[in-house]
């Protein structure tokens, strides 16, 4: 009997669990061995929900764990937690582990096959005072548990939910207006904090275009965030035991009892990076559609470390998602199971809410489509989310981008309310297919008055862009 | 100067007046000379929300006018309300008419063109005291306000909403289980009647497979409507003034105070008969691709008394839906009106709720997919609207069908809770693309935990179809 194959899977969260649990389905531990790392105290969580964590909306840690350490042990998956891998040997098929809470001893451990899923890291600007205690990430459990004691300090004890008039003063500043930015918004007016964000963009929501974003910035105010766009931060001023007490930007100090960072993320692939293994722009790793790292026969790599194809516009792009680590992770595990499966790319899909503000995207922005070298029109219209006349509707804007001549489907956006958000998804397959907007002025989408009006509002977009395309001419 | 062509529409409602609003956008009136005839008292109506007027939930019936008939003939369109076209004489291009309110005068009316949008017509099939006062169809804003008044006349006053237990007795029988039939149980409900709906099939929906129409049947059971299925109606007794008293089955005697008859509808094609235009199996006109009547080359048909290319199938069916009555009428007035337009066809999306439940299908139903001729998995999951741990996550069951081999989908069914129905959505797009669902496991869906779970529930059935696919083998 010849001894077992060893996979070495590197970070133990959606991707590289997902990973080895498919294996381990395909593979029996005497045919397989599989150890993970994980440098942090928690595996396969959604990092996700963090934002509704901290906003109290859902409990944590433990209902955003989908599968704990002792599930995947008992699954014959050898995983180590809190062991940080620091060195990949391609040439000797090993990596350098360090035990975070035992010492830091360190040691080898031998593999056959490699999965890299080391994920994202938040950016953090070099700037003084972003270091201080005060300021926080949002990127994994140990953050958000971070930010919650943080929060309970600030306030001597845990914030109330959905008291904004017990805030006493208590200011928080969220850096960057994107989808955490927003979210994380949403959960501190929820723990009572009087919220700034600050946006570098002329418009919140850079994910969209400006036109858009300025509908997100004026819903926002509604909800009671101040949105400060246009402004580059400078620093954070801390007090005299060194916390921090403001942020600083061009133009003014906007006081703060907690800081929280959401400017996005970039790939975490220093170890990949030193093993020279290929990076694209952004700095993820590059795979085939097999999600094998390029140029290897035995490293794959999935998540948010990875660079993925643009389905629309045929170019590389770093998407962090849970969505896509979840399915990298699954195509991955079958493959480096013995089975045959790939990942054809994405749309550029993203979901997201703040309070009862919807916002979605799929396909290319004005901006992304310019660079790749399209023509385009672009429309935008108002219509429901349900029969006008039945209750509950409510206003929603859809833009749509389609190519010039063509008339294929470039991008949709979507702002709206309840209902708003999941049309995106109509899009999100017209675009995978390649479809035309006047193709989809035919769609047979599901109508009765409490779930859209006779002509669905992604439909309406789609009839002013068949014409914009006619009349737009070659 | 020649004179202006005349087109003539007959039946005032929405692909009638669609056509005719859209002809008109292209032609001027000394260009063409429009007159549309309607026998009832509304135009440009949705009928499909009578139940939720019944219900109370929304206000009628000018709410559901989309356009009023003032409003049409502003636009220079002659609209003649209370007008019956009871003739088509093609050779000669005339209708003749009857004016319903003014004793009956008949008159014809000469045509170049001409557009048949007559609707359609509630099945009543021809049992004993089916015409008895207190039994009520709901196919035009007529019958809604003649159910509503019925309704005040039990109650000796409009009854209250939402106050079931001031019923005092009241008793609503529903005839049908289908679309109508469950939103009219909803709305019946909530007027505060005790509710019977009597289906003649194993299982409510019988739009559905019979293993989903049983989850329906569950859940209409615990929103307190009594649903008795497999049982078949014999008749309505009434009582001395020779009104509806009670539904008769073989087997019972159903009280009833008011009786509704849901039981689907059929296409309004008798003057289409009479002068020999052709009729499909369903009795609905058929017609080209540019929705012109076969066979003829100034005569075009849409809305209810159609049949429609079913994409999925390959056939011709009647589906009465209002979405496909506005997209019939934009491409007939297009056409009409010197423009190009066509409609590929339906792949048979519908969604619908009673009360919190909501159900959708698209594409083929087991049996259906039986008599196409195609070799099909079929495969149910469950799975939840949202992230498992966000608030208001519900259950939701998907069921998936794809053919043997080629992997190709086929049809979704759904039913479940806020948040479900409309993901049929993301099924009508892929079966107009004609995707497999392989293809759909890497579909690229809005994903956030207050949107969906990490993997969508429409994933996870194209998962598990996949497997069944390559299980199944050839």
């Amino acid at each position: 009997m010849t001894a077992a194959e060893r996979l070495v899977v590197v970070g133990g969260d959606a991707a590289g669990m997902s990973a080895a649990s498919q294996a381990r389905r395909l593979k029996k531990p005497d045919e397989l061995a599989i150890t993970a790392f994980e440098r942090s105290h928690f595996t396969s969580y959604s990092a996700c929900g963090i934002p509704y964590w901290v906003g109290g909306v859902v409990d944590g840690p433990d209902a955003l764990i989908a599968r704990t350490a002792e599930e995947h042990r008992a699954r014959d998956i050898d995983l180590r937690m809190r062991t940080e891998v620091t060195e990949i040997d391609l040439d000797r098929g090993r990596v350098r582990t360090r035990e975070l809470d035992d010492g830091g001893r360190e040691s080898w451990t031998g593999f056959d096959k490699l999965v890299l899923a080391t994920g994202a890291r938040p950016l953090r600007p070099d700037l003084p005072g972003i270091d201080a205690p005060g300021v926080h990430g949002v990127q994994t459990l140990d953050d958000g548990r971070a930010l919650l004691d943080a929060l309970e300090q600030t306030a001597g004890r845990r914030a109330p939910l959905d008291t904004p008039g017990t805030s006493a003063g208590r200011r928080a500043v969220v850096v960057g207006a994107g989808y955490i930015g927003v979210e994380m918004a949403e959960a501190l007016i929820r723990r009572g904090y009087e919220v700034t964000v600050l946006e570098r963009s002329a418009q919140p929501m850079s994910t969209l275009d400006p036109d858009m974003g300025a509908l997100v910035h004026e819903a926002m105010c509604g909800l009671g965030v101040e949105t400060v766009t246009g402004t580059t931060v400078t620093g954070v001023l801390t007090d005299s035991a060194g916390r921090a007490r403001a942020v600083t930007t061009e133009d003014a100090d906007h006081p703060a009892d907690v800081v929280v960072l959401g400017m996005g993320v970039r790939p975490e692939t220093t170890l990949a990076a030193a093993a020279g293994l290929p990076l694209g722009e952004s700095g993820g790793l590059l795979t085939d559609l097999a999600m094998r790292v390029r140029g290897q026969d035995a490293v794959w790599a999935g998540g948010d470390c990875v660079e993925v194809h643009d389905l629309v516009s045929g170019r590389t792009r770093h998407i962090a998602l849970g969505t896509h680590a979840n399915k990298h992770g699954q195509i991955i595990g079958t493959n480096v199971g013995g089975g045959y499966a790939t990942f054809p790319g994405v749309v550029g899909t993203a979901v997201s809410k703040v309070c009862d503000l919807e916002i979605a995207r799929t396909g290319l922005l004005e901006r992304q489509a310019h660079a790749a070298g399209l023509r385009f029109v672009a429309v935008t219209v108002e219509s429901t989310s349900r029969a006008g006349y039945y209750p509950g509707a409510r206003p929603m804007h859809v833009k749509m981008l389609a190519e010039r001549r063509t008339g294929r489907l470039l991008g949709v956006q979507i702002v709206g309310r309840e209902g708003a958000g999941k049309r995106v998804d109509i899009a999100a397959v017209a675009l995978t297919a390649g479809m035309t907007v006047e193709q989809m002025t035919a769609l047979d989408l599901g109508y009765a008055p409490p779930f859209s009006p006779v002509w669905d509002p992604v439909l309406v977009a789609a009839r002013k862009a068949t014409a914009a395309v006619r009349a737009a001419g070659g």
